[in-house]
């Protein structure tokens, strides 16, 4: 409770403000940055979104995206407050990071356990579905009106980082707020428009192109499927692909291996009920939670699967052994 | 509210029930059904669920779908309140109306648009999503205990009943009550996982196979996709395939073809937000929705394709030239 307070007491007392997320933005990302700037704006704050890119095509839908200003196109502004959402490092802004540090202050909103309490108030709740829950209650308890914009872009947050309340994270906190925020006049239809009947005929053969890759380790316990740059070139949203591997019976941990333009591999991780992705994700320098992780690795496609597989594996030995 | 105290004054009174739902059940039907009989076994009556078919393999996970029983495994047995839940009318529970209408009194709990009010006492809310939450108002206001096990049917007949709350039919009233139903206990990741997490690899294949057939006409407002004999021989779960050709921007209408072995062609529509697909479908003898119909036509695979496409194409310009 004491740092909601610190947070709306200096929303209360400071002027200027540059808000930023995380990059590859997803739907909590944008839908919390874009609603507690318009909420600094409506109280007639000197509030500046930036983001280190362009925001996803899928999300400008979302009702003040056309506010978010690139982060190359700043002027050398100065701010009093700095703050970031969703972001477990100020790394994770991107270029953001240069602009949020001159800030005098750095409130540091986020919902994920790797958290790095990296600013100068620090606002985790790791039991939060989602960023957006939380900016709900912060407006909530600073009186802050919420609009039905508003309201649009926090159900947003909500929905897609709890994959329309089917993953695990959906708690009974999720839907009160969003039961709170449909009577604020979120636009459902709208959104599930754009979110679910938006799709490119690329993306949609992009799927099949994936799901053509999908492989299972001999006792079906893992599944992964892989994004090879060649395929990346013609789409690259792999946006809820790994949800396919995880949906299988007997499958425990899905993986997603994504070959990026810098020689990396995005590795992405779901596991359905024991094994904590996020250690294994760790264990090759990333983070994420228990049930959904994400890790980088250089090198070679098909190395960098072996080696992931092998040690996924080992996890899964280990858990079995543990029990 | 005086057909509710009517209702809980019955259930406070009498001793002996017999309650069902509607053939071909879904997850709503099923979930309400346990719900309302697990609460009656509960208070000491003597409740018995009785089904037309064996309960779907896919809802054998809920707590109490062991204690179903098939209509004809019934005795002379005789009850003073039959109640059918989800039914829009008696002959919709299949063989179970014969016994129901010898009841003393029929309770009819039901939330379709297209209810008979065929029962004694009619609770008839076209409001509310799903079955599921009319029972779960019903317990609360009559002070039976919502135990987990209940909490799990009723939270699986919200979910199922609004496609994860993606559906228009998703209110703040769903959320609501899905946030108590979660507070009494509902086992949010056994359901996510038995209607989520169990899909074959024959299903992920059998889904590959099918959208690559996807096409789209010239003006890409209609998307179709086509099941052949040969593709159902590996599997025939076609549910929700349609959606896929459904999600692609700029299309209205989505038909999905599936050849029988009978010779006839099976022919589903849907439609986003202007075409009639009811109408649509009864062209050819068939029926629905506005939003959802189908049909079936004999013939040849390429030729219904063609006629059904073409007759689509009519549709859609006269819509279009009407506006």
């Amino acid at each position: 409770m004491e740092v909601i307070e610190d947070i709306l007491k200096l929303l209360k007392t400071k002027q200027t403000y540059v808000l930023t997320t995380h990059i590859h933005a997803d739907g909590d990302a944008i839908g919390s940055l874009l609603a507690l700037g318009l909420a600094l704006l409506n109280s007639g704050k000197n509030a500046v979104m930036i983001h280190s890119e362009p925001v996803p095509e899928s999300y400008r839908f979302l009702p003040g995206a056309e506010q978010v200003r690139l982060v190359q196109d700043l002027k050398e502004e100065k701010f009093e407050v700095g703050i970031a959402l969703d972001c477990t490092s100020l790394s994770r802004s991107g270029d953001a990071e240069q602009v949020l540090q001159k800030a005098d202050c750095i409130i540091n909103i986020d919902h994920h356990i790797s958290n790095e309490f990296f600013g100068h108030i620090n606002m985790v709740e790791t039991e939060a579905a989602a960023t957006g829950e939380m900016v709900c209650n912060l407006l909530v308890k600073g009186g802050f009106t919420v609009t039905p914009d508003i309201a649009t872009n926090l159900y947003t947050a909500i929905i897609t980082d709890t994959g329309s309340f089917r993953h695990q994270n959906t708690t009974a906190n999720c839907f009160r707020t969003s039961a709170y925020l449909l009577e604020c006049g979120a636009d459902h239809s709208c959104i599930q428009h754009h979110l679910y009947e938006q799709r490119s005929l690329e993306s949609l053969r992009f799927l099949v192109n994936v799901l053509q890759t999908l492989s299972l380790n001999e006792n079906g316990m893992i599944a992964w499927m892989t994004i090879s740059k060649d395929l990346i070139k013609e789409e690259d949203n792999s946006e809820g692909l790994i949800d396919y591997a995880k949906s299988l019976k007997g499958v425990e941990v899905a993986i997603l291996f994504k070959e990026l333009d810098s020689g990396e591999i995005k590795v992405s991780f779901r596991s359905k009920s024991f094994v904590d992705v996020n250690q294994l994700a760790a264990h090759f320098g990333g983070g994420g939670h228990e049930r959904a992780a994400g890790c980088s690795i250089k090198g070679n496609l098909k190395e960098v699967e072996q080696l992931v597989i092998r040690k996924a594996e080992e996890y899964l030995a280990k858990r079995r052994a543990a029990e």
